[in-house]
């Protein structure tokens, strides 16, 4: 910390953005401190790890050529944050202890509630209103994939079960290979994901609650055309079927009724993402489905001057942990000669 | 391969931007073939690995919180690409062969000549004027420090001997702790790496061959006020000193060619980065320091339609292994999805 008790750097969210904007800002001597956020808290602003702790096989984070579950990648990166003094706010102050992924810690990370961006110092407000002041602030509060919200559909997600809302991260694994996959959505992303399945799929059926689909006409025209995508209309699932991996959906016919089962091999959520930035209400410049706008979209600065935002928070476009660390680290270098500007060293 | 020998992408370099353009696109099917240049052509379109190959210690790339050697990490980085179906332009052939850090190749990986982007399927031509047409193509050929060239300079950066072009990687090494630093150059990144190094030095030396600074206005006065900075005005490095660690520099003054020596504990280049785009010539809309401008800043594209650039050779900026992964990630999936729209898959 430096002078009058005002953190020299906060950094907001603990998925790949989070912990390399920490790795960075810890080797500058900015001594970060990072509200890691908590499962618990209804709603969190944070999940602790990010996305990557509901995947378990991670293929694609280059550097591991055998590949690496979400959680242990999650705990390299807190545990290399945490090596070059990063703090995170824990029910048990500010800890420098480092978590297992094999065990749990002993306490818990805490959450960040609000901010004030209105004047500098920030002050970041966190759990039992707990006030920190910050010359600079990183926000990596990352989004959440929007998810149909059934039992069994999330426990099969954390089990890598065949249920999952990334055909990019997940598409390629074995266990799709040949096999009959199913797209929830109708937008251009669930075109692009559906798509990009038939590279591996026996067949893609993209499941879809109205008569036509939402994506733009060249999009959808592309998926009416692929020969291995079949659009099931005015359809919504109701369950999945499986036990320790996905069998088939059932799905309910919007204008019948009507009850069905679908056989399948796989399940792929495309109906969109939620970025986390309800809390910063209109403190911030976001974009129409609630992303931070960036000023420079080469960099990490934000409509705020010493605010600087990083990872899927800020992108709907890639939304990969490779993606988001390379934010997460420019948005650490950025804040570093901004804080340098100020004469925060 | 897709039809007619027209290879799906084709992508030019293997550092950190080549390689994760190569896992993300051997696991979208795209069956990428690299060329990973060879150090031993002069002069090298690429030089395999990229500039990670004169690191030792990498501390700051993301998921190996006790850190990495260079050389290792891209070893990695290969291994994975390898793993999921990317072949490389060697003496021997397309080879899914895998480098071992430990003992070398047995045979020579190839550069890149040149590329015909004049039409499609672009043109990219080997090593021997072999030629391989391309339907997309990923340019990840990077930048290289500029160094002094002295025999010496070059002998220590490899060993790890406190010799380095890049404060941010390096400077919070224990090497470097409460030493007296070197920072030759005089432009705007010689005083944020000098200003930078302040953190962990007891003192940092700018080494300057004129009587003014380069530097803007403020850069400089940030420079010229900081207490733990010094300018040494009107010197050149004509030898740097040292056998297994830097001890010293020796100087020459430019107005009166005095010589004398200068004690330091480490030595940072800060006298620019060429990006290698000269085997472009004027194919690719480049910026006045030769670096290639992306069309739209958050993604890959170029100004020709169908190439995507990605990692330090579009990056003056930032210029880590990280950031340039996430640029690599985002050209690759900005190459499948426009190859898609294309009808190859």
């Amino acid at each position: 910390m430096s002078d009058n008790n005002v953190e020299k750097l906060v950094i907001i969210g603990s998925g790949p953005a989070g912990w390399t904007a920490a790795i960075y800002a810890a080797r500058a001597n900015l001594d970060p401190l990072v509200f890691a956020g908590r499962p618990k808290t209804v709603p969190s602003t944070v999940l602790p790890g990010g996305q990557l702790m509901m995947t378990t096989e991670v293929e694609n984070y280059p550097g591991f050529p055998e590949g690496v579950t979400g959680p242990r990648l999650m705990a390299h990166f807190e545990q290399q944050a945490v090596r070059f003094g990063t703090r995170i706010v824990t029910d048990n102050g500010l800890h420098p202890d480092v978590s297992n992924p094999d065990d749990g810690h002993s306490y818990s990370f805490h959450d960040c509630q609000r901010v004030d961006l209105s004047q500098r110092p920030f002050v970041v407000v966190g759990e039992d209103d707990a006030q920190y002041l910050a010359h600079a602030v990183i926000i990596a509060t990352g989004a959440t994939a929007n998810w149909l919200g059934l039992e069994n559909e999330q426990r099969l997600a954390r089990l890598g079960g065949g249920v999952s809302a990334c055909a990019v991260c997940d598409g390629a694994l074995p266990i799709f290979r040949d096999q009959v996959l199913a797209v929830v959505g109708g937008g251009d992303s669930a075109v692009e994901e559906a798509t990009y399945l038939t590279k591996f799929a026996a067949k893609v059926c993209m499941i879809h609650r109205r008569d036509q689909l939402r994506a733009s006409k060249i999009m959808a025209e592309r998926a009416l055309s692929n020969p291995k995508i079949e659009v099931l209309w005015n359809k919504i699932p109701i369950d999945v079927l499986g036990d320790q991996r996905i069998t088939g959906v059932r799905l309910k016919d919007t204008k019948t009724a009507e009850v069905s089962d679908l056989s399948v091999g796989g399940l792929f959520l495309a109906i969109g993402h939620t970025p986390a930035t309800a809390f910063l209400g209109d403190q911030l410049a976001l974009d129409a489905k609630g992303y931070i706008k960036l000023k420079d979209p080469y960099r990490s600065t934000t409509s705020v001057e010493g605010v600087f935002a990083a990872g899927d928070v800020v992108d709907s476009v890639y939304r990969q942990a490779i993606t988001a660390a390379g934010m997460g680290c420019k948005a650490a270098l950025d804040a570093e000669r901004w804080l340098a500007e100020q004469g925060v060293h």
